[in-house]
């Protein structure tokens, strides 16, 4: 059965891809699995239809026979673990794609996520420029520990993985700041993953509904 | 082989439990796995030899048989794919497990470490005071979300998962403040999981190396 994906009606982000469906736009077409896509307001969001599928009222989840995901992290692994070309066959390779995929969403992402949040909800506060350059030193520690362990390998361990696309996907946020200049290795990792056609048609299929027209 | 982890060598939470060795230990006994502890001061956190195995120079890792892991959530669901206990049965059931892991590592878990990270680091600034409102109403909004999904039941989704074992690591974080208090069915849920003979073993085992008794 084709799986159906949830995401914004009208995505905050504009169309730069940085919405969480994209991850998952992107996974399936790594794996050459078709998909459907129900598009929700911001109210349609929260309200209890949405809430059975996401206790926490957010956008991406999953439908496919019956089975129900949210976390854009469960999806993909589900999506990884039962089709060919995101993880690798080897058990030890595979569990270090899974430890990248953590990494990813529980050590890199929130320093980066902060900084948005903060944007959001503290612009018009006091202390809102004292604190940049603190929630910029926390950015950059980490990425210059991720590309210390990259070096010169084009992706983190092995071949493109599962692990590789989402913490892409997690750097592509910094991509309208200037935090990512200081780490030329991870620019060109985030622009090699980003040459991927998988990439490209999951990016033009996010942008073509914030342009209105009609899902590919 | 028998799997070997790393932990503080002088945990800054006191014994407490906080330290992410916790839930890997809590993740052995409750599939009764035996482990070998390897205890680091912070200085050989950052030192080569560990960065070598966990880039971000941090506690746990997970070594066993050539393979070696990093990221709680990659190496408790190592453990739960290779031993019987922490994941069901039925496919379905098993990928929305692994999505309560994901939930409380990417949805719950930061807004509760940033309160954690700004007691640390901003507490001498003239906004910290002012700021923690702030944080603590994003706590809660994922709470009250949390206990609403929760409803009476006894675990997340079905019987004790990996996913409630993390989900409820995760909360334990906010054991010494009074943020929990406001919702009694996740102060109980904590409650039911420390009960388990599982959790006991495991935080003596953590209490032991900060009390400098010998490791059971
Ligand atoms: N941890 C979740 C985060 C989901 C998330 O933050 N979704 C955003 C869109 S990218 C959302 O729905 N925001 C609206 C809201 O939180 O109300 C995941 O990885 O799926
Ligand atoms: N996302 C990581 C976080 C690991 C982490 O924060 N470890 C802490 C101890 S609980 C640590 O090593 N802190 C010392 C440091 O970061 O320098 C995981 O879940 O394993």
């Amino acid at each position: 059965m084709t799986p159906t994906i949830t995401a914004f009606e009208a995505s905050p982000d504009r169309g730069r891809g940085l919405a969480r469906d994209t991850r998952i736009r992107w996974a399936l077409e790594e794996v050459g699995q078709p998909y459907e896509v129900r598009l929700l307001s911001f109210a349609a969001m929260k309200e209890p239809a949405h809430l059975a599928l996401h206790p926490f009222g957010q956008i991406p989840t999953y439908e496919e026979d019956g089975l129900v995901l949210f976390e854009s992290g469960a999806i993909i692994l589900h999506i990884a673990e039962n089709h060919a070309g995101l993880l690798p066959e080897d058990a030890h390779a595979r569990a270090r794609a899974i430890a990248w995929m953590f990494a990813a969403l529980n050590t890199v992402e929130p320093p980066i996520v902060e900084r948005e949040a903060t944007g959001y909800a503290e612009r018009d506060k006091s202390w809102y420029e004292a604190r940049l350059p603190l929630l910029d030193a926390r950015i950059h520690t980490r990425l210059g520990e991720l590309a210390a362990r990259l070096g010169d390998a084009s992706w983190l361990d092995g071949p493109f993985s599962a692990g590789d696309l989402m913490m892409v996907s997690v750097l592509q946020r910094l991509k309208s700041s200037p935090l990512l200049d200081k780490h030329p290795a991870l620019k060109s990792y985030v622009a090699r993953a980003e040459a991927r056609p998988a990439f490209q048609r999951a990016f033009a299929a996010q942008l073509a509904v914030f342009e209105g027209r009609k899902e590919g």
